[in-house]
């Protein structure tokens, strides 16, 4: 950005050049780019996805489901490779039409069921199994308030705050300081709430704690965009106590694990397809790659 | 923004001077800036609101179910002025802790039960009246992964593109081309969808479509930012079919008409406290305000 005074065109057009980091993978139109079929394992739940917040979410999920014995909560986990196109493939497409991860596809009816957007997913799974989702409804309605709360809020945090202060091209100030002051806002939101509460929607932990905490958790633990000291993290107390809390859960961690393509080596359960898979992961045909 | 290079601090501090048009309401804390009650009317359900993209989903919802039969569904719609700073009265942070319309409260348990974010309130009114969410359990799953998409799609639209486009102090190119080129490629995934379906999640029309039409529906009518010809709106065949099939339904006219502080004043209803609102409405207290 200059101090060219800019007029946008009549009619925007498609400049392939523009677009920060993620150029390669951002695109005006919709649809798959190429044939490729998704895998299937074994189990009746196959996802589809990253260990970005959005696919830790739903990893978290379905290890604090079979953490609780829900054995049908098995899963083969493969991974999609957003930096390689992996969801514009024509399965992925298919099983998610917004090319985003994850996806998840229930084979254990007559007719597979795909099921898109991370709060969907944890939704679908949390009725199906019946748990981390209350059943009294006054309960179940606040999880569900803070579920969508979630869904609409961390697009200023992901998709616009972490985009300007960590990805485009240039930092700017505007964007920064209007993404910046927004996620403040909504880090004190849920700081003044766990202040009376010791989960997010009460007092028990669920699919909204899951949601919330894989973004916002993750963002005051210092995870995500080198920004803890910028938006002064350390400040929101309660958020912190709740953040830690589920961090060390045992499911919280192994959640973390699967698909994830960075960090360190002993991170990375690329896919999953087993409990045991945990334990006995071979790391020769991993290679490290960026945060 | 400017050539000087732009170096964050290492702290982000609040300067009350920048945010362009909404920076009077836009506030890195959250809670309370005053005391106000919120006042109740004689339905059960009373609604606080604003006739923005994300008001409009509910009062259709409601309007939909009226339309019905569903007489539970009557209700007061009190207006949220959010210039004003209304949104952060106590009364409406104990309604929605996150300050933004729309805010459900239903009286009609033994105690009152807060509802907030507007794809919660569209799930909870379809729960509680069996009307708009389909019951098949394949269907309501699709009709959920759009509802869900919507939510956290639209922040794209409105607070990316809509923000940088119509409301920032200047016009810059890289954050007008970034979320134009995302705006777009959600209104591919909505046409190709469209292309194959009635509605977005099938035959049947639900809270996805009010959801999603409140959104994606009015953009493509050109009521939004006045970005038509810049989007290319027109070029969206099925996203029209769909929109102005949607736009003619009398529930969606009622729907859009309260809670209304801007436009000609005979499409304005302030506030709706009877069926009969929309007939005897007086337009004497209205002052014109900018759309």
């Amino acid at each position: 950005m200059s101090d060219t005074p800019y007029t946008p065109p009549e009619v925007w057009t498609w400049d392939t050049e523009s677009g920060g980091r993620f150029a390669s993978i951002n695109r005006p139109i919709a649809g798959p780019t190429h044939d490729k079929e998704l895998p299937v394992g074994k189990h009746p739940l196959q996802l589809y996805s990253l260990a970005t917040p959005n696919g830790v979410k739903v990893t978290v999920m379905l290890e604090e489901l079979l953490a609780l014995g829900h054995e049908g909560a098995e899963y083969d986990a493969w991974i999609i490779n957003i930096g390689d196109g992996d969801q514009f493939g024509s399965g992925f497409v298919a099983a998610n039409p917004n090319s985003k991860i994850p996806a998840l596809m229930d084979h254990s009816g007559e007719t597979p069921q795909r099921v898109f957007e991370s709060g969907a997913i944890l939704l679908y799974l949390a009725e199906k199994f019946g748990a981390f989702l209350p059943e009294d409804h006054a309960a179940r309605t606040e999880c569900l308030s803070w579920l969508f709360w979630q869904m609409g809020s961390a697009p200023y945090l992901g998709g616009g705050f972490g985009h300007f202060y960590a990805y485009a091209p240039e930092k700017w100030q505007y964007p920064i300081d209007r993404f910046a002051m927004e996620t403040k806002r909504q880090l004190d939101v849920l700081d003044r709430e766990l202040a009376e509460r010791t989960y997010i929607a009460g007092d028990d932990y669920t699919i909204a704690d899951m949601a919330i905490w894989a973004w916002y958790g993750q963002l005051v633990l210092g995870r995500l965009y080198s920004a803890g000291t910028f938006l002064d993290v350390e400040s929101y107390k309660n958020v912190q106590r709740w953040a830690k809390a589920i961090d060390a859960r045992p499911a919280v961690s192994r959640g973390r694990m699967v698909n994830r393509a960075f960090g360190e080596l002993h991170t990375q359960l690329r896919e999953r397809h087993d409990a045991g898979d945990f334990e006995t992961r071979t790391q020769d045909k991993l290679e490290p790659a960026a945060e």
